[in-house]
C-alpha cells in the first residue's frame, strides 16, 4: 500500500485575503460590478482580483486587502492570528468554507459602500490541497490527515494535523498562513515533507 | 537515568526587545543616565526598563521598543522574522549573545541621541532556560537539545532543536518568539511538553 510518509510537497503561504458573496460584491463595488482578474493563482480557477477592500476592526484597520475570486456563496475573511489581534477580533481556527461559528466584528469598506460582517471571519487551518494525480501517486484521499516538517536547522518545525483536501478543484500545495510560515522561516515554493499520515 | 521526555515546562513568549551596552545607554539617554526598572521579568536579575527606544530600518520603524536591563557587554536587538521584514533588515537566527554574523542596518533613536548599529540585530533562536533544580529534576544539562510540542488541536506544533541553557542565571521557561507563539496559538504561561532530547 502506498504511503505518503517521506514524500515532499510544495508550500504555498496564504497571506490574509477575503472571498466575497455576489451580493457583497455589489454592495462594495457598485451595481453591475464584478471582480476582475489581476492574476490567476495556484488553485484551479481562482484569481487575485484587481479590486481591493479595506477591513476595519475595533482596534485596527487593514487597507487594500486582496480579494480572491470568483465570488463564492458566503463572504469569508481569512486572517492570521497576528492580523486578528491587530484588528481586535477573536477569530478562531476553522477550515475554509466552514463558517458555522466564525467571528464577526469587522466591517468591509469598498469604493461603493460598506458591509458589517455578522460572521465569516476565520483563521484558516493549515491544510494540503492535492490534485487527483498527486493523490494517487502519494496515496492520500480527501479527508485524510497528515503531519509535515518544514524549515531547516534551528527553525525546523513539525506542523501536525493538516486536513487533506483532494480532488480536481485542487493543485498540490501545503497551505500555511503567514504566522506559521514565519515560525518555520519558509516561503512559497519551499518544500514540506510528510512525516505522518492518518487515513480518514 | 532521568529523561526529560514527557515533562512539561512553561512557555514564555519573547516580544521584540533590545539590550544596550553601557556606552549606548549614555549615547541614547544622555550623560550619567542609567536604565531604570519598570518591572522585573522572569529571568533572574533582568528587568523591563522604563526607557524605550525607537528602532529605525530601511523600510520601517518601531517606536518605543522595550529595553531589557541591566546593560550588557554588547548592544543586541532581538526581533521576530516578521519584525525584521517590516524594518527591512536581513536579521537571521542566532543564539542570544552570539553576535558574530549578526545583521546591521538599524538605527536606535533615544531622547539624547542615536546609534547606527554595525551589528547586533538577530532573530533569537528558541531555547529552554532552566534553573539548576529543574535541570536536575528533568535530567537536562546546559548545551543539550530538546524538541517540544506546543498548542492543541489543529494548531499543535512541534518545535525542534531548542538549546538548553541551564544554570543559576536561568528561570525555567521555553522561550518562543511572537511568530512561533502565533503559529502554535500559545501565550505566556501555556505549557510545552518535551518530546525529544539529545544530550550535549
Amino acid at each position: 500500500m502506498t504511503s505518503p510518509v517521506g514524500a515532499t510537497v510544495p508550500i504555498g503561504v496564504s497571506n490574509r485575503h477575503l472571498h466575497l458573496a455576489p451580493a457583497d460584491v455589489t454592495r462594495l463595488l457598485g451595481d453591475g460590478k464584478t471582480l476582475t482578474v489581476d492574476r490567476m493563482i495556484t488553485q484551479p480557477g481562482q484569481f487575485a482580483a484587481v479590486e481591493r477592500i479595506d477591513v476595519v476592526g475595533p482596534k485596527g484597520k487593514i487597507t487594500g486587502m486582496r480579494v480572491v475570486g470568483p465570488a463564492r456563496t458566503a463572504t469569508q475573511v481569512e486572517l492570521s492570528l497576528t492580523d486578528a489581534r491587530m484588528l481586535g477580533v477573536s477569530a478562531h481556527l476553522a477550515n475554509s468554507g466552514k463558517l458555522g461559528d466564525s467571528a464577526s466584528g469587522l466591517t468591509l469598506v469598498g469604493p461603493a459602500g460598506s458591509v458589517a460582517l455578522s460572521s465569516g471571519v476565520i483563521i484558516a487551518a493549515r491544510h494540503l490541497h492535492c490534485g487527483p494525480e498527486d493523490a494517487t501517486r502519494l496515496g492520500v484521499s480527501d479527508g485524510d490527515w497528515i503531519d509535515v516538517v518544514c524549515g531547516t536547522g534551528s527553525r525546523q518545525v513539525v506542523f501536525e494535523g493538516l486536513l487533506v483536501r483532494a480532488g480536481p478543484a485542487h493543485a498540490t500545495e501545503v497551505h500555511l498562513d503567514t504566522d506559521e510560515a514565519a515560525a518555520a522561516a519558509v516561503v512559497t515554493g519551499d518544500q514540506a515533507r510528510i512525516v505522518a499520515w492518518r487515513a480518514s
